[in-house]
């Protein structure tokens, strides 16, 4: 029985760690089309969702069939329902993701972030897409100095996300609204991201650990 | 063991109706910050979220204990994990809230929102924060006939949150960036408000009528 339980909960988060994978070339391609104005890769990532979002229910239903089947206790029942926790995240940052795509499909032939704002868009975009890796890595290995690290990265996310604020509040701003509002949502997004990227891995660091997570940095 | 099991659920029902009940307040008094721009008001929303988390916490607490000690399937089963996520999503609410107030506050002595912009923002408000008093019916009373007339209010949210963002992207908006950026994060929060207060309440439906709640409108 125990085999049975520890078996099916190792599918159980190799499936997971296959969904992060997942959402990380959706925060990749997102990023993509953002950068680029490609259309089709703003579709792709759009369209590819429903997978994460199909991937995410055959997850739930098997944790479900363990604790009805199994029926575990203690640090057991703990982290299935961590697990379940963690598919909630990892679906809407799928979600997130199509948002970024999205904002990237309305300004089509246009690019929704103007030149001089595109290093720190980047920036933010290339911390989100990190953290989402190490929390990949985290959930397929256990990886607890990882998870350690990604803290310091949601920091940086946190300083990004200001700088991008004080820059398109500036008097130096000379894009207009329309950029202004893109930047400021696509920021919130990107934050999102991480910061549910930085939750999944403190979710397993608790599992693994049995130390209660931190607060997130929201609100 | 069956009796005890639902008095035990009665008790996490009940709880989570007093924690929506509490992020109603929270949306009301951060709306009435953002339109009056008190920062008294604002400072005792971001204080009074601590609250909420705490309740949330117990209510965990008390789920996990349910699922420990009563082992429960099927059905039962189900509706203890939705207990869970519903718990997570209140808790977000209230951070949202939270959200909305640190804007009014961080305009004072001035108001976030342009004298034009009050109404469509004020009906967002004022539909987020009816939506969470419906779930807080819902989840008091298993209100099934509530519940279904949530979604038609989370479409009029939709064309509201489109309808603000088409203004301020209009050639007659003449309030620069700042307003602009500030109105498109706000209505990003009333929007997220409702959507969970749409799936919570289609999580209680989904425990109530074994019906499979439809994905929620994100993205």
């Amino acid at each position: 029985m125990r085999e049975a339980f520890h078996e099916q909960l190792e599918t159980v988060f190799a499936d997971l760690a296959a969904i992060c994978r997942e959402v990380e070339n959706a925060v990749h391609y997102a990023t993509e089309s953002l950068m680029t104005g490609d259309a089709a890769v703003a579709e792709a990532v759009i369209s590819a969702d429903a997978q994460i979002d199909r991937a995410a229910e055959r997850v739930e239903d098997r944790a479900f069939a363990i604790l009805a089947l199994q029926q575990p206790v203690a640090g057991d029942l703990r982290t299935v329902v961590a697990a379940l926790r963690m598919v909630s995240e990892l679906e809407r940052m799928g979600d997130l993701s199509v948002h970024v795509a999205k904002i990237a499909r309305l300004r089509v032939p246009y690019l929704a972030v103007p030149e001089d704002a595109r290093p720190s868009m980047m920036r933010m975009a290339q911390v989100a897409q990190d953290l989402v890796a190490r929390a990949t890595r985290v959930i397929a290995d256990r990886d607890v100095d990882a998870a350690a690290e990604m803290e310091k990265m949601d920091d940086e996310m946190d300083q990004l996300r200001r700088t991008s604020l004080t820059e398109l509040l500036s008097a130096e701003w000379d894009h207009g609204v329309e950029p202004a509002v893109d930047i400021a949502l696509l920021g919130r997004y990107y934050e999102r991201i991480a910061d549910h990227a930085v939750s999944v891995a403190q979710r397993v660091m608790y599992v693994v650990t049995g130390q209660q997570p931190q607060a997130t940095t929201e609100p």
